[in-house]
């Protein structure tokens, strides 16, 4: 299996509906949004953008959370949430 | 089945894993956090707390992404990304 992850980040979100697309337009037939803290709303928006206007054939598979711990800019140890959204095409 | 449902807003964090944790303290198996926009990161940091620190006999259950249509303060139809989060007894 070839695990195509997509980090989303601080960039506007059709930078990362594009690249989805993208990967998706070859043999694709997954991505992986990944997402940490306030990102995750953004993850979600792009797996709707997606599935309802750009990829029809495609859908959002399975959704796991989780928490991570980070180092932040003080060094101090915090905990951060987590999303992995999956894109497969039906 | 009694479905309990918590709305994530804009208050702390905290209200709502305080929310959930009473909800879940009595016989109600299972709870939904529903979210929409921001509150989406949110929501996904009360799930991860409240199965993490608080209710270890709790675990994440279903999480599904839609997309809603809204009006916003201009008048203006506009769509918003949401989940529903389930949180389960073990």
């Amino acid at each position: 299996m070839n695990e195509n992850v997509i980090y989303i980040g601080s960039k506007p979100v059709m930078n990362y509906v594009l690249a989805v697309v993208t990967q998706m337009g070859g043999d694709t037939e997954e991505v992986f949004l990944k997402a940490r803290g306030r990102a995750i709303s953004k993850a979600v928006d792009v797996a709707e953008i997606v599935r309802n206007k750009f990829l029809p054939e495609s859908d959002v598979g399975s959704i796991e959370i989780s928490t991570e711990e980070i180092t932040n800019n003080e060094g101090v140890k915090i905990n951060v949430s987590t999303i992995e959204i999956q894109i497969v095409k039906d």
